[in-house]
């Protein structure tokens, strides 16, 4: 770690874009609005992705895959869809380049027919499938998922939290009535709840969007949010129900048990790479990263303090059975035994990483049987007998997992204010950020009012 | 299975066409060009990734996401390989649609300064990255893998094998010498060897690409390649070892142990989605596919005999533990219950989806204390006692895995043949196909007079 990583009281959007950076999560690529995802940041989301996919299918769903081009004249079928998606888009108007002088060009006869959308989510070339798919109540309910890349032009970025190209999955569920699309809608809203709180240790707000806010396309918008270190909330997934609304614009019919035919009930759901942002904005410090366990590409690391190559080869031999225990036990261990970095560089740099448990062992630990233990999360130091790390480490590791989900529990609980007047939220808005609990008449007016007086969101 | 497959003998183009709509694998999708791969054949793709990704892994892979787009202007930097992939290329021009009089059209004015193009393979974006992160011979070797979509345009299209998007997986190494980036190139073709050989139960034959068919951009290109049951050899994969190529195009240069500045060396490695058209063409018969256990989405369907519910019940009681025994040993297996389908056609079904085990289990086998067990790789029947079934059916999927490779081994040995004379290669070419060992020159003048001659490739 050669750079300092600015203060988070000092500038709070400048010490992320600096940590995400630093602590090789990701990268602004050359292409304008696009980041690439570096090996460190794709490990994050590779736990991720699992857990969600294993959620995914203990909860009956499979996935599939559709084509990342959608033809333009599909955008505009949902009246509301159109008016939501159909504006920055990536389109594609050829399909051939030619050599000249040198380089390429774009070759004029190769004009595409109709010009092509890369999708910037798949409702429309989904419902237009699900039209063939679906003829009887008994293809229903359907219950696909979807992971891939889609793409939202966009001129400011921010890495992971607003990228052109970003990574997700969508899921897309029919079903034969309201009550159970509304019923998948609440579920799948519940395990992106459980998997805020049990993986990214990250407590959130089940919500509702407001009828500005909502997807374009959607009756019902549900959402989680998790409020950020710097009081403001960040929107981490999204649960629709889509009503008959794609069923009509795709003519997407069933015939019901009782012979009669009917538009087909709809959700969408999804959460992206923006959850790797969330994860940094929630836990990390001004020394950086700070990773819950579960989501930790390296859960361990040990750094050998020595002199000499015999003494760091004395101290690997005895830590082999440990780690090969904690291997067993399904602990990501890495021995640091790289000879041309200091270990208050290496230090700096699992703390900059966010290792959970930094482990430090020279000849005298080795001559007294312990070793120093270190706790990302808390700066907790430990001199814990060697003989008992197999055990106790991956304990140290649910204790990690648990004390940051409390501590962000505790700080965004001291965050919400429950608020009677009006000029008082003003006031705190200001002051304080965080979650208000407010009276609301339930109008979009009342909603314009408090966001042009305040920027504040409902 | 209401329509009926076109046997092999009649049209093998036609019997695989068929098969991958019926079996559920995929379909066309209304973008000309694209597929859309349906949960079933997006359930092999799945275990076909994650065992390919843990052999990457465990030969010191890391994944990374690098984007869809690529500026033009990158693809011709490097000269072979513009001439190879800036040919068939998705290109977006413009970056915004507007609506207009009920539709959207591509707005004028907002259109892209340079085109971009959708990745048809990542070297040029990813060797201009290399050039920021390789400074050192410490830096070396970087050993990056990449699951991703690309896009390299197609008018004639079959599913899985020929399309215009397709999922793969690009490997990208850079390193210090030479021997090493040869040696890389050569074990990650051992490593798609050993995947073709132990998971798709596909021999295969490991081969070096004429100069005219080489990788574009590429020193030398190797490959694996299958027969098919047509006599005709499928590409399952390519690692190409690329010398200093892109190194050169995209300077990417690195100080040496001895201070002295060199270029990069690098490989690159992938398989597509078109190892489920391989798999298909390997194994599957005129019933329908035949699928290995270890990529098989299910391993063994139950099919109860019965008459009226309480029948139905009774047997699912009995088969709850089996179940579960199984569902412990990592045996995915399915009870299909559906009261709307009678057993013939479920049979037959499950045949067309190349379910490696089928019992039958009626309540006279209930009372005898058997099942009827059949494999679908040789159609072999047995009555199996009922108690032993938990034991005996990991190993019976054992045996099929083992069975299904030594007889495409068998078949595929049979398919070799030595040929001394001109005139009998191209006698037998007609009459029989598959593999000719043969000798050749070496030059590029025979290897072209041979393909004008017979269309056979080197």
């Amino acid at each position: 770690m050669s750079q300092k990583l600015t203060p988070r009281s000092t500038d709070y959007s400048k010490w992320y874009n600096e940590l995400v950076v630093m602590a090789d999560l990701a990268q602004h690529s050359d292409v304008k609005g696009c980041m690439l995802i570096k090996p460190y940041g794709y490990a994050i989301w590779e736990k991720m992705r699992d857990a969600l996919d294993r959620m995914f299918k203990d909860t009956g769903h499979q996935n599939a895959y559709f084509p990342l081009f959608i033809p333009k004249s599909y955008l505009s079928k949902e009246a509301a869809h159109v008016e939501g998606f159909a504006k920055e888009c990536a389109v594609v108007t050829h399909y051939r380049l030619k050599a000249q002088d040198g380089g390429v060009v774009v070759a004029p006869e190769a004009k595409l027919e109709e010009e092509l959308i890369v999708r910037p989510t798949s409702e429309t070339s989904i419902w237009n499938t699900y039209r063939v798919w679906i003829q009887s109540y008994r293809d229903l309910p359907l219950l696909i998922n979807q992971w891939a890349n889609v793409v939202r032009w966009e001129m400011r970025t921010r890495l992971f939290l607003r990228t052109a190209e970003f990574l997700w999955q969508e899921g897309h569920t029919a079903h034969a009535t309201s009550a159970e699309a509304i019923e998948e809608t609440e579920r799948m809203l519940g395990v992106y709840t459980e998997f805020a709180n049990h993986w990214l240790a990250m407590p959130v707000i089940q919500g509702r969007k407001t009828a500005n806010e909502r997807f374009a396309g959607a009756v019902d918008t549900l959402c989680i949010e998790a409020l950020m270190q710097d009081g403001k909330a960040l929107q981490a997934g999204t649960s629709h129900f889509l009503g008959q609304n794609f069923a009509r614009a795709f003519d997407v019919k069933f015939t019901g048990k009782d012979g009669q035919l009917d538009y087909v009930w709809a959700t969408s759901w999804g959460v992206t790479t923006r959850l790797i942002g969330a994860l940094v904005m929630t836990h990390s410090d001004d020394k950086g990263l700070r990773l819950p366990p579960k989501l930790a590409p390296i859960h361990v690391v040990i750094v050998p303090i020595y002199k000499g190559e015999e003494q760091m080869l004395d101290i690997r031999r005895r830590c082999e059975p440990l780690m090969a225990e904690l291997r067993a036990a399904g602990v990501t261990v890495k021995f640091d035994d790289d000879d041309t970095k200091r270990s208050g560089w290496k230090f700096a740099e699992y703390e900059l990483k966010g290792v959970p448990l930094r482990l430090a062992i020279g000849p005298k630990d080795l001559e007294n049987g312990t070793a120093e233990v270190v706790r990302r999360d808390t700066g907790e130091k430990a001199n814990l007998p060697f003989a008992e790390l197999g055990k106790r480490i991956p304990a140290l590791l649910d204790a990690i997992q648990q004390g940051m989900f409390d501590a962000a529990l505790q700080f965004r609980d001291a965050h919400i204010t429950p608020v009677d007047e009006y000029e008082t939220l003003k006031k705190l808005l200001d002051e304080k950020g965080g979650f208000f609990s407010v009276h609301w008449d339930g109008t979009t007016e009342t909603e314009e009012k408090i966001k042009a007086d305040t920027k504040a969101t409902m």
